[in-house]
């Protein structure tokens, strides 16, 4: 289904990207069929990359054969494209075999790469000439504004982990919110509420927030139901694909997005889509108010396969009608339906909490996890007390599921917060986050295992992304809950 | 060094291009990685390929990475690029792997091919979808204007070799007169003097022999030598390489355009780089006028590192010193000295000729090759009795080197007609040139040997040009000496 309404709102807010050119030397010296080159930029970038090729000996009397591999962190130099044989595309491998066929020239590659490294290699020159590499010109692109950025005078390990999240958002901030831009490049609704918090302490660019609503709104999948993520390309298309938690964040995307604009026309205009959100998820539910989750569908939560969704899909609908009920008093709307609903499904979560582990367990196996403890707490299930209780306890129950991504951890650190354990949130997160930076990450990654550095869901570390959105928000925390001064947050609603 | 003058004239002359579009359906149907398909465009072409993908099943998440092979003959396509390991550049061989970031859409593929056949091989795709082909769209380009041939009403076999030669010589017809439009896609003498022959009797592009005049003369080697070569990219600048022959053979390019012509300007102009050439290669020659073949350097002759050379340069001098006296009299220049060593130096070649056996020797080994004779022919150093003596005779001598390549061939059925020999001239063209036809050829090649149709000089198939200026010329001898109706030849100088 397409508005062509919100469509024509989302294109006209189609941001202009600045660019930035980085300039290296190349090494200028002759070099044989088979030898290579490994350029470090300094930093990781998104962008594209022309090489100005010289040569030695007579005039070049055959085309330059090169290939050239882009890599996020040096370590992904290290592995095989070819070996690669995960579960998703090898196309993602940022490595192209390029023709050139002018020699001396300058070679623009077309595609957008994102990249710290560079390695070219020569494949194949002619016996009477040998190229040299003369320079590299990265055109660096991103709709972040850094002139936004409030200053704030951060010193030590929180200096580090906030340039590197601006860095991770800067570099996913294009056209849409990208969720990363190496892979997928694309819009999903779980990063794009998590890099909108990012972005209102940071760039401040409320547009792109409200132009990525207003996709989402603009192609649903039938009867209206948002999907997961945005296709851009070749003309805007929702996927087929829907999760239960991510239809859900639209609601609270909006709602913050209308607290730090104040845009009361987006807050009209969309109002709608999200009660549509909830009438469509009404049948998830049984008649006692729990989750059904083979009706649910899938629920993201985490990168986890092992973890039981059920008490995340309960909770993450009671923290999204808790921001629906506020935007349609807002908009002057009549809540008691809502707040009834509201008051039902509090109380079947409830259901799920276990006296005797004093955790909240989900799905058949009565499993415990951390995911399921910080989305009760974040739905406000639980009252402060208990919150902060369970969240102590947890790392004493050595059976729990486990958090996987940066993803999960965000919402830790906000449980956390949000139970008054700012000092744990603290550590948690200098704990975590700081753990990639000590590994010298420039971006953070998608995905992170302290114990397990380089773990790849994908079946090879290559395909991960190393700058991904959904891992950016230690700004989002550190400007907002631990800064001297903080940050106007503009008005409650 | 650069004569700005001459270049300015060259770019002036820069050609449009003519385009054609032609448009094959894909197969139309889902593909899984791995498989590929085989698209025949009918004949060949040179020009520029956008193929259009679609998809079946979920929109794409992820690029696809497909290859993409051209041939120019269907045996190329057998043949794994990998295993060429001969003396030039693998980077020849038109193979692409190309990441295309948005499907569906259609692919433009930037670099310039010479093709009939097109393999496309997917390599990876995604769990969610599988590419389809639904179109390829080819644009030819060329500098030929095809409204300009001639009608000349050829039947049979002549007209199977009129319409082959013509379709060479447009897809070499470029911004100059390319050699092959696989490999090398550049400007060389010898292709340019047969391509001129070739253009006069169909396309008449007389402006374009006029530019690559003024190419070879505004860039030039120390003391104003003329290179076999030119290069187009990323400017003009002429190979440091030199061929004796290659270097005459720009008086008789003059030569004939200004008889095509009338172009008394151009004559002006380029009759002093004539004389230079003239000048500069005084010192190839003995004090009795025979040629110094150390001294005199590379001399082409044929695609044959068996051949003894010595005759054939000795024998071009006087082919084109010919015509610098006809050039040097329209110019209205004294010709004594030009005559008299023109005198000299067919006195020294008369004393290669061996009463023994009949033939013309060449070299210290007194080698008897067919490339001896036919240029000693084409030159008029035997008259027209001992030239056909000669002709006749040849073919009984089995160990004399026989010719190589279609551009050595030329000048054996250019050297039959001129010792009245037509009818063998005939026969030994449709023989030769007939020889590709029957092999479904749809241009003449670089290379061919009727007793081994697919060998290559490079080592390895893959790399010959298919589509080759310097096997164009049946046109040429077609309708200027067998067409019913001869075409005007423009007044003898």
């Amino acid at each position: 289904m397409r508005n062509e309404y919100f469509l024509r709102k989302a294109e006209e807010l189609k941001p202009a990207l600045f660019r930035e050119e980085i300039v290296l030397d190349g090494e200028g010296k002759p070099m044989e069929d088979g030898e290579e080159v490994i350029y470090d930029f300094g930093s990781h970038y998104t962008g594209y990359l022309r090489i100005d090729f010289g040569y030695e000996g007579h005039h070049p009397d055959a085309p330059l054969t090169f290939s050239v591999q882009f890599a996020e962190i040096r370590e992904e130099l290290d592995l095989d494209p070819e070996e690669y044989h995960g579960w998703i595309s090898r196309s993602w491998i940022q490595k192209e075999t390029v023709h050139l066929d002018v020699v001396p020239s300058v070679c623009q590659l077309n595609r957008r790469y994102a990249f710290r490294y560079v390695r070219i290699r020569i494949l194949h020159a002619s016996g009477n000439y040998r190229p040299v590499i003369r320079k590299l010109f990265l055109t660096a692109v991103t709709s972040a504004d850094s002139r936004n950025v409030p200053a704030v005078q951060f010193t030590g390990d929180d200096l580090v982990l906030d340039r590197i999240s601006q860095r991770t958002l800067r570099n996913c901030m294009q056209e849409v919110f990208e969720d990363g831009p190496k892979r997928d490049r694309r819009l999903w609704l779980g990063d794009l509420r998590l890099q909108a918090l990012a972005n209102y302490q940071t760039f401040r660019n409320n547009d792109l927030v409200k132009r990525c609503l207003y996709l989402f709104a603009g192609s649903t999948l039938d009867e209206g139901r948002l999907a997961s993520n945005i296709f851009l390309e070749p003309q805007v298309e929702c996927d087929d694909q829907t999760m239960f938690d991510y239809t859900l964040f639209f609601i609270n995307t909006l709602c913050d997005y209308y607290r730090e604009s104040g845009d009361r026309e987006t807050l009209s205009d969309l109002q709608p889509v999200c009660m549509r959100q909830y009438e469509l998820l009404k049948n998830c539910f049984d008649t006692t108010g729990m989750i059904d989750t083979e009706k649910a569908g899938r629920i993201f939560a985490d990168w986890n396969f092992e973890l039981d969704k059920q008490a995340c899909g309960q909770a993450v609908w009671i923290y999204a009608v808790r921001d629906l009920i506020r935007i349609c008093r807002e908009c002057g709307e009549d809540t008691t339906e809502l707040e009834n609903d509201l008051k039902m499904k509090t109380a079947a979560a409830m259901r799920l909490y276990d006296e005797k582990t004093g955790m909240f367990v989900s799905g058949p196996e009565q499993q415990i996890s951390w995911a399921s403890q910080i989305w009760m707490i974040l739905a406000e299930v639980p009252d402060r007390d208990l919150s902060e209780k369970i969240l102590r306890r947890l790392p004493e129950i050595k059976d729990a599921v486990q958090l996987n991504s940066p993803y999960a951890y965000h919402h830790y650190i906000q449980a956390l917060i949000n139970t008054g354990m700012k000092d744990e949130a603290y550590t948690a997160m200098h704990e975590y986050w700081g753990g990639m930076a000590a590994l010298g990450a420039d971006t953070f990654w998608e995905l992170y295992n302290p114990e397990q550095p380089y773990v790849s869901p994908y079946g090879g570390l290559i395909v991960n992304s190393f700058c991904h959105a959904w891992s950016c928000t230690p700004t989002y925390f550190l400007r907002k809950y631990y800064a001297e001064k903080e940050p106007d947050d503009g008005g409650d609603i």
